[in-house]
């Protein structure tokens, strides 16, 4: 047996104390402990607030100092300046492992710079672990336990594990669980990382059995890169690690410095060398962070990089096949017998080649009838590595029938993803398809982009 | 007085006959004539249907020779094999301008080029002109003549023209007319090309006095592209004209030729060069093409690159600082007297500096507190040129009422944009926006690359 991971007992905690719940639903930090009671996390709970008696009908305490049991992980979020006193508290009731939401230290100049230091040797000599300070999490699925400013709702449970150096998730947070559709493992913000840092997280993530893909961003790197460079390579040797750098600018870089404290001490092309040299995949931005994360979650790596298309206007076709080239993927040419199946779907004039414009089809047939037809026919090809798809303004008739009957073709082991140029009138077979583990990306730009990546990715092993 | 543009007429037409109007609404072509009468265009409609007396309340005739007024445009939507009787029957009943819907000629091999190159013969040898065959158009907004296949609401009227090379946009129409919002002034499909070419459209388009931007997708240049420069060139001298080229990589190229029959002659390195000398802004795919249409349309020239940024989040403020560094725009340095207006947004720990993270203030205060102090303080100091706002999960209390405060800003004409990374729970206040004509975009990538390529344009006058 493995011995456990320090940070395990964050993700995993059988008990959990918040120092900071509130009756009050009007305080930004009101949800942090409704949501747990909520959502049913099963551990135990004590919410610690010297001004109530009970919170959300669980017994409440006045300090960590007065909870008669042992507790396996304290969440704070109250004033800056009380904090150090109640992480004194927690090193009198020998708490093992703290997570800091309250901000206002190292990223707020040299005074709270110093109260932070301060915190951190009182915890490193009393052999504590903590999370942040300014950092909002953890989270793990699996255990309903979310850590969050707004109401949460219990996520979709997967592979995918987030490592943030801070709150940028949480704006979009319920759209990138339940619009967007990530499956989660973990979740774990960084803040200003006074002990926990992002080689902590690596570490954990690569060796946790619950976590396939490992998206991380960062905005500086902890220590002299080293530690880093062992634990981005020990994970990518075992999973997908897709990193979004920001502060890659000079611009960026002073902006970060004056959000979590973070120093950027390296240029951004020594960053570049290093992800490349470890085997990371880079994010160029947001966007494709998030897409990247959701493509090596969702997707099986292909055969290799063979593409059958199917659009709803021979002009996004032609784009979508631009995107191919630039992502180092190739138009599959489909056998006689495929295209013999498909011959029924088109009128005599068009040409009955990839990529198939459905748009054509529609003047003759329901889209119900097409997508069957062509999309077996397609992804039964031996020509055809993967299957794309574009959605637009008119859904099937039955959503939910359609959406299964594609995601029944998965069986066939190759990655199927589509993309949505209309998410307000497409918006229940997009949700349908998502559910069926069928990717819907934001573009065909974007889904081209995402599969390029998967593909490229898969060479390397 | 300028004489009339020959292409007035299709976008104006006093009367307007649809041969292949039909009764029947599960036929694709049946909005097509449905919508004319739907949205009230104001013109004389003449269905032309022989199995019909009247469609929608209308009197129908078999065929355009028995109507017996004279006809401004003859729009056509029937099957390809009839499409040439039906225009020898608008040369006989001296109609000059024809709308070729219907699909089926040069963009379906040999055979189909033969049809459509003795229809054009035909044409020309009566001064007759004809948009497409395979296009959907023409539209004007402020005629409420929209021809298209699905049903239409009257679409936002602004200064916005498009040129499309095929039924591209159809798809996502509604999107981009309601929920994206674009102003739109005109917007013509050139589909095959067979008389009527984009050098028309912009030569119309360029002299339009209510076209202000234009924004076009081709895929292939007719003739030997001394035509088009020209008239790219006057077109770029009074508006910004937004080019998307596809077909730009060798796979791509091939796939417009089987989609529109176009051949595409050059290289793309010839392309680039010929939209740089003459002066074009190109898109670098379909999402950049939609955003810089919106931008350019809905935004003053800044007067200068210095941006002042509102986040949600510290981390996503870092990201949209490295993405203006990379398209050509700096953090605004804010005078002292603005700051000492935003200091009581702000704790003492977090340092007030730009970008705004507000994400930090809405612990303190509601966001309908925050944004009249932030925006209105940002707005009037003079290091500012620009305005960008982080919007997010949650709206303010009253959406309309905040939309407005925003709007009104304005009036400082200075470029004031939003990015949204929650267009589900942020609905109703990113709607407010667009209609303040204050425009939303998908991400801080895309706004801030939208407003740097505004903000590069404005440089070369």
């Amino acid at each position: 047996m493995t011995p456990e991971h320090f940070l395990d007992v964050f993700f995993k905690p059988k008990s959990v104390a918040v120092i900071g719940a509130t009756r009050n639903p009007g305080a930004l930090h009101y949800h942090v402990f409704a949501n747990l009671v909520k959502l049913g996390y099963p551990g135990k709970l004590y919410p610690v607030n010297p001004g109530a008696a009970e919170i959300a009908g669980i017994k409440a305490y006045p300090n960590i100092k007065a909870i008669p049991d042992d507790i396996d992980l304290v969440v704070i979020c109250i004033p800056a300046a009380a904090v150090p006193a109640a992480v004194q508290e927690c090193v009198e009731k020998k708490i093992k492992a703290i997570s800091i939401i309250s901000g206002g230290f190292s990223e707020g100049g040299s005074e709270g710079r110093k109260v932070q230091d301060r915190m951190l040797k009182m915890l490193r000599a009393n052999g504590i672990h903590a999370l942040g300070p300014n950092a909002l999490s953890p989270v793990n699925s699996r255990l309903n336990f979310i850590i969050g400013f707004g109401p949460c709702d219990p996520i979709p449970q997967g592979g995918l594990s987030f490592i943030f150096q801070s709150g940028l998730y949480q704006p979009r947070f319920n759209w990138l669980m339940h619009t967007y559709r990530m499956y989660i493992s973990k979740l774990i913000d960084l803040g200003n990382k006074m002990d926990i840092t992002e080689v902590d997280a690596l570490d954990y993530l690569a060796q946790d059995a619950e976590t396939s893909v490992i998206a991380m961003h960062c905005e500086s790197i902890a220590g002299d890169g080293r530690r880093f460079m062992q634990a981005l390579s020990k994970a990518t040797a075992r999973k997908p690690v897709i990193v979004l750098k920001s502060g890659r600018t000079p611009a960026g870089a002073k902006a970060a410095s004056s959000h979590t404290g973070a120093i950027i001490k390296s240029g951004d092309h020594v960053i570049e060398a290093v992800l490349r040299q470890c085997g990371a995949i880079r994010a160029q931005g947001l966007d494709d962070f998030f897409d990247l994360a959701k493509a090596f979650e969702y997707l099986p790596a292909p055969k290799s990089n063979r593409v059958a298309i199917s659009t709803l206007s021979g002009g996004e076709g032609v784009l979508a096949t631009d995107f191919c080239y630039n992502y180092g993927l190739e138009l599959a040419l489909l056998t006689p017998e495929t295209r013999q199946k498909l011959k029924p779907l088109f009128p005599s004039w068009e040409l009955n080649v990839n990529p198939f414009d459905t748009g054509v089809s529609m003047q003759f047939y329901p889209m119900d009838e097409i997508y069957p037809v062509l999309l077996n026919a397609l992804i039964n090809d031996p020509n055809v590595d993967s299957l794309l798809m574009h959605l637009g303004g008119v859904q099937p008739s039955d959503p939910v029938k359609q959406a299964k009957l594609i995601g029944d073709l998965k069986r066939h082991g190759k990655p199927m993803l589509a993309w949505d140029v209309d998410p307000v009138r497409n918006k229940d077979f997009a949700e349908q398809l998502n559910l069926q583990k069928v990717p819907v990306f934001e573009s065909a730009e974007r889904a081209v982009r995402a599969l390029g990546t998967v593909y490229r990715h898969s060479l390397r092993k």
